[in-house]
């Protein structure tokens, strides 16, 4: 290196920095034009082509997601230049930096590839209520690289595409509300399973039970209750509540037949102190 | 690069927006109607090789979506052609990227013969009940890179096939009606079992049942009862609705012949307080 | 591409058409043929070389195999071939593509190696009982790529060789029946183990035992039960039967003698209310 | 080697140490100005740009980290390069020890990837609350290659980027409080609601609740109590507090009504003495 | 290809069916040869050597293993050659075949050095007790790729060596008895050790007992009981027997000298009903 | 081979051993004096840069580490090639050889640039209470390759650097105290809470308390007991001296105000023997 | 091949036969002859260097394995060498042969990398007490490729080196000897820790103990007992027996002072019978 020529580093400097300022300016006008233009693209779109809510959302957060990071890279790779770190031959090397970088990055792609299969298969729209890669919540961005979830207790979950192993979408269609009730071992099962029945016959006419509940039967012969199963098919999402007011109401009709709901039960036999 | 030849860049822009356009034009006439050609020709070849429902809903599915892949690659690689962007010197180089692609790529590769195999070795077909991956649910679509099952509880599962390590097919041939109904230690094990063989005699004659039920044994000798097992052949998928029959018609015999069902037995010594 | 030699283009299809044709017609021929010679050959083999029905099967569901995948190989190839895609650049490269497939691919490969020994030593049978990657069930078919067991339950277990770890093969010799009896504390051990002997002494003529059973001493002492143990050797898939009379009789035999069995204790100690 | 020349190696190796004092001179002066300048450009930008307190934090770290990694990689190479040690080669060759090199940093690699999108991507501010790689905390500072998180207990966390698969920010959005109040078997449920409810519309007016409370009724039927859940949005990191005084208060009212918060129950079956 | 010098193509498949022929019956005539001549050698070498039985076992079943294993490899290579399929060019080439063979392929080198490394160390010999793999059981054969376990339950283990990640030997030395006498908490500790050391002395004379047994204290205070630690050193495989008979034996001297092996115990406070 | 030139060998022989001499006795000078010369010069800058102790002791043993395989390196570097053995082509090619070692040193270049960050970001010091690796302790040396742990109980962890994923380091900042005490549901809480606060606020003076303790509220409502939490900020390493003390003088403070501590309830529904 | 030329080959298998029986005779003669070479300049050197008994163990079983796997390297590249297989070209070619083999054997250079520093390093020595790989006991042996363990139960325990992950060695200093004892809720505390202490300072004069024993104070609040807790520091392997003497020297006294060590205790509280 030469250390003396400072005049001329320095005029190199000053032509290097207005470039740098030049590139910032222009990124920072481009992105949010570049933004507004795909919201309004996809709310075009959308009317026309009768998109529903979610997959609306879905396609916009996505393109801008795709935009920012394109930006992003010409950014990096325009900065680079005007340094005069040429980024190609970095890229096409086959070096020890090159090895590392290229191992290291790979789950970037696996990111992207991922995250693409789950977009064109419809896996997720945003709005959706999944679990994915061990957290479940409702679906707030589907991005290029990264899932977000909400989940119920109000955590944000970011979660890379690439562990997303396998989507368990919950609202693809009517859920199962599902209640096991369990009554005394000396209880007639048929008269329990009729109230049982009846009790789902004044659900039937609820707007968020799409089928059923119905009484299935025995389920087991647990250690101190014969259990019932009772099934329905509901609305998304409404499952829960249908459940909470299918056992309350059912634990209500029990009680007033008289049937027994058992505790534990535990059979004493007395030894003589020897 | 050169900001000046602003001219011949509109023309070149418009030129290539031409092509796009067209591009897709091309795609949206040509995707449905192969689309629809598939199925057509897929219920001739069914209806004359007398394939069964499931088959022909698997082979359709794939084939629509062997298509649909096909045509998006070629989509993708013509897009990016006429942006000037050739995917083959990308897709042969053994730089960076190169590697780093291939890294990331060989999950979609996995998934591909993965479900190659599943298909060939006809694993799986829609409509099946099967459990794979971890999940379990009948078969909605077997795709060439993902499986969709839906559960029990409704939620559909998306596994992509590299994650399905070992099928299991639960409806391939009849399945195993079981249920251990559990004596108390002071009753007559032979009588028990002689009752237990009368209610499994009266089933005999279930359509639902291909072989026995019968009375195999004592199964074990629990900390508080006697178990005795009783096994079935059933039609697939009934095995539930037979095995809660079972319980119900089993529990009422025994409790007809006083034959007691015990809870948990504790005995208890009284120690003096010391 | 020229969009307007439309003549060539359509002779060539036809072209095309034609020899694809024939290719279809000539495996649809094929195919079948060969599948029997096979089975028919095998047939003459098998009893010139007196193998057991296990080993035939085993050995003709391979060669099945192995012809269904060759052809399939050469029928690919051939179809790629008359629309001019070669497979053999592809497959010799080292490009992207090559590295994905060839990662991609390994699977099948470590599939075909360890099918390839599991047969070689002999490990698995058609017909035999065994435990492989996490399933037990019989083995219905040893293929070149997938295993398929039979579960008890009888569900089809499709496993790629290579999640074979281990086999555990359960029918190559006699097989342990083992049953604990749990007696009192205050029993005398040397009485009970008499008994239970004698038990053991009325089986020793079953046909299903190969040697023993026999008493082989107190194996623990329990929370509330001197637990003695009781071990024979039986022909092959009898072991539970065999478990199970022998509990029945066991457990008879203490209660003639008056020898409890004992139900878990507790000691109280009553504390004075403080 | 040629061991005679020790008056040139000597004056080669007083050549030598001059300039690594120097280098060790220029090292020392320029990193803490380097820091200043960073610490102070920021605190204008951040004022100008209206970043709130986390967000500047969470980049003033990480130019800083970036500033001395930079600093001390370009130390290292004119160290080594002042020794006669030039990297390039051994960074460019693929022989061992560039395969063992590339192999073992590919970690870091990741780290660097990683951590470059958790910023970009705003997934971690300083000062949130999070659970990263096994650990949850207060982010302390988020670096180029590692995170460090300061859990409740006091421990500081140091998590390499790379181990970080899913972040869960629980300080993105409201948090969810959620109380589960047991009540006895034989109690009114519809009174207990309502005594419950009473109690949530007295905290409706709480500061810190920003939706809710609510009685969202019986969520299960445990073995010995009914259980009613009560669910509220509070203020994010209160979510704790507004839990246990939502506690305290709804069991000093159903005290206050005399309803029974039960303890296990069990039911007793006493036996003759055989 | 050309489908019409049939002639040509029959006499040609004559040669090669005819050497094929040949092939094979060479190889029937070898094999038995072969194996009989090592069998043979080695019982001349084992002799002379004075090997044990488990190792000359050992060593005869290898060396037949490899034998076995060089001729088929050589039998294919052969055959293959006859068909005009020459295996060195696959086996050196670098596309996506042999990369597919060699990563598929590494399994089995992993395990013929595994299984090298077991024998040239001496870490299992034919009859010895061996965990390895995650199954114990006695050693049938140690092959060249595969080891087998014969477990006590009668299942023959297969496991490829390379899954035998440590061995441990069970009978390479003495093995220890252990029991633990549990006393009531009120007993005389000092007089419960002086009579399970008399039971103790009475084993000592005993000739599969190598050294001990002996009392070595109090192990543990336990919830209901005070535990006392027997322990031996006994002839190995006989460590069971030992323990089952140290175990009644102490159990019936306690009892003899009056001293109470508890129940678990519960001390019961009474409330009064509120 | 030439077996004969024995003359020639053996002066051959006789010049390498006085090589391999002079190299060994070189290196038992070299390495104690470099040591000592270390130790020295850190004591120095420890001094003049007011290191604490746990950082000097830190750089000291991680010099002697560098320094101590450095010279290992050069001296079997050294003794190959007296011997004739050059290191560098082995290390230059990409044969198998290359490759295995390759492979195999990539575990020691993890070691070493894990060693290194956990250094340079000071993420441990000699001293320190740290979780890392699975295993906790204290600190006793921080290597190249290997961290030294010191367990509670005596045991000295050697921990390879690349096994450690996450470090918890427990000593860089104060620590929490925190006790749970479980009143009876009858008690009253505010009372309760109360005379827990008192005792609260005699700790308040202790040094070894920086904040707090207080008493947070209702932490949860277990099957018996109302359960009040208890917090403190400690100086570092003196948490479980503090929770100690606070449990015993909480536990007294109860006593004295007859709050009851209450064991575990069992709520007993006497039922008719049927 | 040439099948006819049997003069020739006869002649040249008598010529290979010699070189091999040769070869043969050699090693049966240096084998032994190195071994105890090795052994008797172990025994000079150990003296002179005043090693202690373990370490030298310790390098004269890794010379002695060094020695015999070097002599067995050159034993088989020779005897290769005479059947005229090169081994050299086949180590540095890089085809499927030696991709797999490459692959294959990472696996032992990593045990000996790791074997080498684990010896450096001076992790273990023979007759340390260490866990490693997941198994603990005594070293019998540290090899070059594998750690020989004999755990307390007498089973021989082989680890390859690279399967240790971390070792931990109980026998570098002191160890703690811990027991916790549990008194009543209504005991009086400073009364039972007086009691403790005064047992512990009758133990304050133990030759094994090298620092305490003390009460440290009350470790935890128990669901029916206060549990305190006793620390020592004693000579390595002899923390157990201390254990133990200070549990039965500890329950002796709380006996004699009439302080209860309390069973599991539980409130009950009686129901009516609805």
């Amino acid at each position: 290196m030469d250390f003396l020529d400072l005049e001329g580093m320095l005029s190199n400097l000053v032509s290097i920095g207005g470039q740098l300022l030049l590139l910032i300016i222009v990124y920072v006008i481009v992105a949010p034009i570049g933004r507004k233009a795909i919201s309004k693209a996809m709310g075009h779109v959308a009317k026309r082509q009768k998109l529903n809510e979610g997959r609306k959302k879905t396609l916009e957060n996505l393109l801008l997601n795709v935009f920012t990071y394109v930006l992003l890279f010409f950014f990096i790779v325009t900065f680079l230049g005007i340094l005069g770190i040429p980024l190609a031959p970095v890229l096409a090397g086959a070096g020890i930096v090159g090895l590392a970088v290229g191992f290291g990055a790979q789950g970037l792609v696996s990111d992207i590839v991922t995250g693409f299969f789950i977009l064109i298969e419809k896996q997720i729209d945003v709005d959706d209520y999944v679990t994915a890669g061990g957290h479940d919540g409702i679906v707030e961005e589907l991005g290029l690289r990264t899932t977000q979830l909400r989940g119920f207790d109000g955590t944000l979950h970011f979660i890379p595409n690439r562990y997303i192993q396998a989507v368990n979408n919950h609202t693809r269609g009517n859920m199962r509300a599902l209640v096991d009730m369990g009554i005394g071992y000396s209880e007639n099962i048929d008269q329990a399973m009729e109230i049982l029945q009846n009790v789902c016959d004044r659900f039937r006419e609820d707007d968020r039970i799409k089928e059923g509940p119905d009484v299935v039967g025995v389920q087991s012969l647990g250690s101190s209750d014969v259990v019932l199963r009772v099934i329905a098919q509901t609305e998304k999402m409404l499952q829960w509540e249908v459940e909470r007011d299918l056992r309350k109401a059912m634990k209500e009709a029990l009680d007033d037949a008289g049937i027994e709901i058992p505790f534990p039960h535990r059979t004493i036999v007395q030894k003589e102190t020897e």
